[in-house]
């Protein structure tokens, strides 16, 4: 099987609310959407917010307050990275863990967005993402 | 801001565990790993599972049992879909959802990984994933 993950789907309470964080606070533009779910075009796979019941219904298990993972969205520097959490709070999110440098370098911190999904916002001198925002592992 | 992720991180309960789940599974050899974290470099981005307790640390806040989200791996045929089940469920995974085609075409089912986490296993004609396992949205 390829190694790839075609779709990230997060559960939101409100779509409305949602959808304006990630506008605001990322920039972000959906490629579809309707009254129940937004769908946007990322680097090499689908990002969608969806109304939680329906995800539920979906998944066929109820959605949890808040889940043991996070995504992560690199910039460019470490300024970049107090920008960035700062517009996030601004556009509604909670900040989880003020940006500082982990132990293997580069600089990072933690928001949630309105739902309580958790974002890393990280700069990573070691990490390339390329025009088309992909991403390669490096150390 | 690109609209870009740069990583996916599950909190894991054993890493041995996940790691061996995610081999077997799907088939996935990790880029780089230690005792606490194995990364996978994927589609434009890459994905990681690492000791919970550490990415509790690292966010600031305690992961909650399983969340309100779901990561898709897109398959060739709605054969396939059944196939891949199969394999994951023999991995260790749990069936949520037995696959059937969802009211917007295609095929699909739900399972959860040895840590909770679920992963929809799905058949969709209009989504195109290329040689470089990279998906395109389209209806």
């Amino acid at each position: 099987m390829t190694q790839h993950i075609s779709l990230i789907t997060l559960g939101v309470a409100e779509l409305a609310r949602a959808k304006a964080f990630y506008r605001m606070g990322f920039g972000w533009e959906p490629v579809f959407e309707t009254a129940d779910v937004a769908f946007f075009q990322m680097n090499g796979f689908v990002f969608a917010i969806w109304d939680k019941t329906q995800l539920e219904q979906d998944m066929a298990r109820p959605c949890a307050p808040a889940g043991s993972f996070a995504l992560a969205h690199n910039v460019e520097s470490a300024q970049a990275v107090d920008a960035v959490i700062d517009r996030l709070v601004a556009a509604g999110a909670t900040l989880l863990r003020p940006a500082d440098p982990p132990p293997h370098g580069g600089y990072r911190g933690y928001v949630a967005d309105p739902d309580g999904h958790a974002w890393e916002i990280a700069w990573n001198p070691a990490w390339t993402v390329d025009a088309a925002g992909h991403v390669r592992f490096a150390l």
